[in-house]
């Protein structure tokens, strides 16, 4: 497919992460203005709650949905509606439009570099996923062997866990490094120190734009997925080691999850699709795909630490992941667990099978062994204060792109600790 | 502690779960009526919405936080304010109040036996605890032998692991037989069939009144609490034997998890404070107890096979768990994990010591290997199509209880299997 070409200059670089084929939806704000619904289109954001406050683009003619700085009500209105939305959306922002049109919508519409970017949609529930086939092999390898570097059950489910929606946070939002129950194999007993071994994680997130009661098919569950974002599940991997059996991460997952600001809907990504890699174990009927449900999204990790250049540690891409989203999403229901409007699903770190493709220190550093080299002569094992991740992410078309924007953490030093926690 | 005396005749009696010194808090419904707050006393509810709009009695001066069916907006408030409204409400409850309050408090109240009762809060997250010394020791035993039976981290840690919000249901809603993956031992390959190891889990939920960032102390955790509620942790057994490793249940307990519907609150629960048991190993000083933060609640298990009569087939205290939920809030915070109003914390399954106590089947039958007889004759291993569970509780004072209503769920058969999920 090639670039579709809009009256908004800016949107017709071969650079933009956003032309006209992206649309993707954000929440923003100005100065010390209210937070706002808008569309991403080159270096613009189109104020959407205030396309529909004029009258001039609804999703709904009876109710308003954007007057709320969050994409859920919108979403609520279903499949149809982001349809005919994005439709008309497109048409009024495509190259030749009336200038009438172009006027009222410039007149709605800020430059993206004087906006602040806010979480896009609340966080109903999160869930994350252990959807990649090589970061499974090569966690599985460092901490039980390669003889049994995927558990027995890998093959047959889309394993996930719960996370914890409340730390969901939006791309720039500082992290802190986490305070946690340590314990060395050499110890007796734990400590209550600062995380020595703290991780980013390379993953996608796909945002539920439909509730569900009930068992969900592939292809419903597929419909049922309004769009995506860049996930970074920082995680502590020493709390991790020490909490994790029998029930699996809690606190080692529960500081941080950083999303990118601009959901990328299904709509943009169409042309990509791509099916999931030759299944090795024949999957139950409730977990086949009827077309292909991954996209071809290439994705990179660049790590700068505090006031030092940034350096590429890690290129891959989503087809990587053996599990697409709508695999997850109707293994989810399978119980009969309802979903929500606003639920993510992370999933799970993306590695290639190369050593310059894994998703994660622990993988890039083999468990702290091997540690990086970054440019400027430092190295690393794990994340150090002052370090800032960015994860980024963009499925290439002829004469174009389809990005995510930057989806960026710094970390900051664990916090003092209070006297009630001193010995 | 004695009995308060109330002008409503039925919350005197010794048997009411309900007398004045309980007031629990819950949303409830007449006829085709809208969802209303409400405080049970005796078998009467008071209708708190009702209240507030006639300006009887308002939490806050200013705005309406009773006007929605869920006490969130109530307990955002805070403390004190829960502290002010209870003595109000109490003294107009009170024996030899003015017979002018007496009507207008008649006024705005039903008999609890013409209400529907519902979900008393909005459930922002739930996890779920393993804080239960028997129930770890028991299950521990069937799963890895005597010796292992403990996880190393289990002393030092109250484990836990986040369920799933959407699925918690009130007291009375019908919970469906869950399909899921099952692998036998001898099995080659999982099939997707009905569970056939579908369990209960006695538990206490402990429900987050206020928010947090940052750590949070035991003492801080415990002001942060606002009541609680009967929780049974619907579990499919053999789901989980199979997808839990490396990281915890997930379907095998999202299909249902039902709360009672009255919010017994952490005020009416004072009289009834008891320590934790004696530390076999010294907790880290983040987790020390300045207090007594369990409490002494009665707790019992009943099962009705359909058409029959019903069995107590547990009987347990809360005063068994090693973890009291303060501790496991300050532990949930410990990483920076930020909590929300509505957050709902299960206790973990609470079993005693001796075999008549446990708080799930799969440790009552041990496995299944030693099904139980009910009255009536039949037996039980797990449970069955059509069966009821119930789980009660109470607090006993010198002549009156504090009691939390019933929890009950009855099990439907599983449903049929969609096309598209056969074979």
């Amino acid at each position: 497919m090639s670039m579709k070409k809009s009256w908004v200059e800016s949107a017709n670089s071969a650079a933009t992460d956003f032309p006209l084929n992206n649309l993707p939806h954000g929440v923003f704000s100005v100065g010390d203005g209210d937070l706002r619904c808008g569309v991403a289109i080159g270096d613009r954001i189109v104020d959407a709650t205030g396309l529909e406050a004029a009258g001039i683009l609804r999703a709904d003619p009876e109710a308003d949905v954007l007057d709320t700085p969050f994409w859920n009500d919108f979403m609520e209105l279903g499949p149809s509606a982001w349809y005919a939305y994005r439709q008309v959306l497109t048409m009024m922002l495509s190259e030749g439009m009336d200038e009438d049109v172009q006027d009222r919508v410039t007149a709605c519409s800020v430059p993206m570099s004087e906006a602040t970017l806010h979480l896009p949609f609340r966080v109903a529930e999160y869930t994350d996923f252990y959807a990649g086939r090589h970061h499974a092999t090569n966690v599985g390898t460092m901490f039980r062997g390669p003889e049994n570097a995927l558990p027995p059950n890998w093959l047959s489910i889309p394993i996930g866990y719960n996370g914890r929606a409340s730390s969901v946070m939006v791309s720039g939002t500082r992290v802190c490094r986490p305070w946690g129950q340590l314990k060395g194999p050499n110890d007796d007993l734990p400590r209550f120190a600062p995380s020595a071994r703290f991780d980013f994680e390379l993953e996608l997130g796909a945002i539920v734009g439909q509730p569900s009661e009930g068992m969900v098919s592939v292809a419903m569950a597929d419909a049922m997925i309004f769009g995506y974002v860049l996930l970074n599940d920082w995680s502590a991997r020493d709390i991790q080691a020490w909490e994790y059996q029998p029930l699996g991460p809690f606190q080692a997952k529960a500081t941080a999850t950083t999303i990118s600001p601009w959901i990328v809907t299904k709509a943009a990504l169409e042309p990509f699709r791509i099916s999931t890699p030759e299944r090795e174990r024949l999957l139950l009927p409730y977990l086949r795909e009827t077309g292909p449900m991954l996209y071809d999204i290439d994705l990179e990790v660049a790590l700068a630490p505090h006031g030092g250049a940034q350096t590429v540690i890690a290129r891959t891409n989503y087809r990587e992941m053996y599990y697409s989203a709508a695999q997850q999403l109707a293994h989810h229901t399978s119980s009969g667990c309802p979903m929500r409007v606003g639920d993510l699903l992370g999933s799970g770190t993306i590695s290639g099978q190369s050593k310059d493709s894994r998703g994660s220190l622990l993988e890039l550093s083999w468990g702290g062994k091997e540690p990086l080299n970054l440019n400027g002569g430092e190295t690393r094992s794990f994340l150090e204060d002052g370090d800032t991740l960015t994860l980024r992410g963009a499925a290439h078309g002829k004469d174009y792109r389809v990005g995510f924007g930057a989806c960026t953490g710094q970390i900051q030093p664990a916090t003092e600790l209070p006297g009630w926690a001193k010995e």
